[in-house]
């Protein structure tokens, strides 16, 4: 430490993985023991956590944070910030005349730019990517390497695609024609609204005729399905592997566990949080848990799933009667 | 209108978005709201609806069809009708000298077709396609951008790949040598016959020694998995993300719900309907209705997930003898 | 047969369709009817099936195994050997200069190799593929189509990946600022060890500070989620649509059914076997078998899953007392 206080710092890691020129942090009780043996310069922790520390134990420089997690992201983003474009031109990327592309966007070697694209200041296009005719993507965005945009999807500011993200595939929708499924042509687009996150191999259908949205700060997991018509509300966070089917709307501010699957032309309301593998057949209220196939309240499954076991039990007491 | 009662729309759109030139269409009475005040210029309905209409009250040009949503389904097809090649090689595309295209054939930008690769008359191949050696494409079908179709693999007409759909992958086969999983090199084929549409990111397997069959117009939603050696009978849809597993065979006609799973070397038979998150563990009779893990008839999964509910109330009665 | 007891194969093929020139193996009874009928030159059974003929029985050659259908796989293999690198790099490659290729790695058409990336002797690397800046791979790796390795990611040897894996993607970490959900930049790597292979359109997440590691032959089907900093244990084994959440551990030799999910931070001891939708919200025993959500011993679930169906039958007797 120098004369003044001041320290410096070149990195951050974890308790276990950090050297003596790094900070750390602990934001998880059950780490506390890594915290002990840590070789961190200085650790950030909660007030909680430090006002438990003996004032004779021997412990590095304290970071004393209201919010220890936070305060790990930020001192990563620090370290660690994110690409912005300045104007590199892979020579390889095609790029179609009539596209517009601010200065300082970069585009990465074998990517297609379709007709009428428009890329916003300091967007990044990774290797490999299409972007298809008439899209309209905005600033500081990242799309990762083989992510697809399709012809007149709009991604906002500060919208991250992960690689094989697909944006605005035709939905799923047939009619029976009597001898077979004829197509409907899917006509609408997909918006993604600024700051939000698709994850890899992830799949955001189009809408048949009226769009598919994503609302602002929307994060999506990876191996997501957003079939058209779907609304997500600001956000709202998924896990991996969740599939959300045609014409379901989702409130603001939910949690959604993996593995979760919903059903067409439902509405969850604002800040629904729900466990994995949760299975929606109806409409769900606003700013509670669930969990379930059906879903049901989480309380409830959770009874359910501890009796499912006595089912041995009431069996034997049932034939003995 | 015309004087001879013809008149001239524009579009279609859905009640709540039609304007006055476009038609529009009532496949769900619950949408009788907006149908009451839709700005559409005509309307598609039902008989059984129209005849409920009271004559006196004022309402647009009403069309009256068998199958509203299926005429909704041929006017939408009227005014997006299918894009069809009409032999424009990007000049970035790869083509192998020994490829033969049909001259109407579209390939798109960094789209590769590799040796011996046969592709029919109107077939489109967008940006960033791989097309791999000895594949056989038929006609008029649509490869979106950066969908895979491996060596061997043979794609009938009208086939549709939505972007990242890969047929023709390695089936997950191995033999334990005793110190390590040996793999089983995969040398089946895919088939996909006339009509099959292949959602985005989904994955058919080729078979190990025969092949991975897709029967005439099979629906495939995004992210499902065909594993190597599946048949699936014709006209048969899934949702996204249903996985099944190697060697097991699927009737005609069937539709199989999200994120249903089916185990290797069963037989489902035609018809059969599956609930979303079925678990598929042995035969499916013909003609029935399942859900559930294992599956069950879905009458009986209904009972059950009701009583499960009331296991409280079960435990509570057994605790109080 | 020639007069030495020698014949020739010229390939292998099911019971069921193998011609008079081929060779087949019998590695489950079932198939005993093709057995019987088949027009294979030989057949590769079990000792303890051979010793069930009748000796007058009139069968062709007989080639008995310990394990028929190891036997099937080598065999397989010697009839299809595995591609192997030879230099062939397609013109319209894009490759780094400063990328280290050894003299036989081949490179398909549009593929891209960045800046400092190493690559090993006889990999081969197909068309559409994109290999980050600082990417490490071994030798006699296989990157099919359209498959992405993620900047700083390391391959082992024998390591193959199946068309659209994608190695090295964001891992899903975010912290709440009261505001946004502000990303955590996802600084680890992927280490893939010797002889793993992921399946089609399959996600494996780069570590948040350290690494997610693949150990040595696992082998990941389509479709998997893989988050970050999950360990996953030699020879373990992943059906189809797996999601393992962040930091969770996998022991080695596991065998985890398709559609099972995993929280994050649990340790899953060696051995495991899981059931097929396997939920897991805890730490999981070595050695034992599990299904069901939340997991429990499979017997436990088999019985459960009988018991459940007589809930109407518990019901009705409850209800008469």
């Amino acid at each position: 430490m120098h004369a003044d206080g001041s320290c410096e710092i070149e990195g951050i890691n974890t308790l276990a993985h950090a050297d003596a020129n790094q900070i750390s942090f602990l934001a998880n009780n059950k780490y506390h023991q890594q915290f002990v043996s840590t070789k961190a310069k200085a650790v950030i922790v909660s007030k909680a956590f430090a006002e438990t520390l003996d004032p004779h134990q021997q412990v590095g420089l304290l970071v004393v944070a209201y919010d220890p997690y936070l305060a790990f992201a930020k001192v990563q983003r620090l370290f660690h910030p994110q690409d912005v474009g300045c104007g590199i031109l892979h020579p390889t990327a095609i790029i179609d005349a009539s596209a517009q592309l601010a200065d300082t966007v970069d585009v990465g070697a074998k990517s297609v730019i379709e007709a009428d694209v428009l890329i916003g200041e300091g967007t990044v296009i990774a290797a490999g990517v299409v972007v298809e005719a008439g899209a309209k993507i905005g600033k500081r965005c990242i799309l990762h390497a083989g992510a697809v945009v399709s012809t007149m999807s709009v991604l906002g500011n500060d919208v991250i695609l992960q690689s094989g993200a697909v944006i605005g595939s035709d939905g799923f929708g047939y009619a029976w024609s009597g001898s077979e499924h004829l197509k409907i042509p899917q006509v609408g687009r997909v918006i993604l609204e600024d700051g939000v996150e698709v994850g890899a191999n992830s799949c955001v259908d189009r809408g048949v005729l009226g769009d598919t949205i994503i609302r602002r700060g929307v994060k999506l997991d990876n191996l997501i399905q957003i079939a058209h018509n779907v609304e997500v509300g600001a956000f709202t966070v998924m896990a991996s592997q969740v599939g959300i089917s045609g014409s379901t709307t989702i409130g603001q501010g939910c949690q959604i566990g993996g593995q979760t699957g919903m059903a067409g032309h439902l509405k969850v309301g604002d800040g629904c949080k729900l466990a994995a593998k949760t299975g929606v057949t109806s409409d769900l209220e606003a700013g509670k848990t669930y969990a379930g196939f059906p879903a049901m309240p989480h309380h409830a499954w959770l009874k359910m799933s501890v009796l499912m076991m006595k089912l041995p039990e009431i069996w034997k007491k049932i034939k003995s009667k």
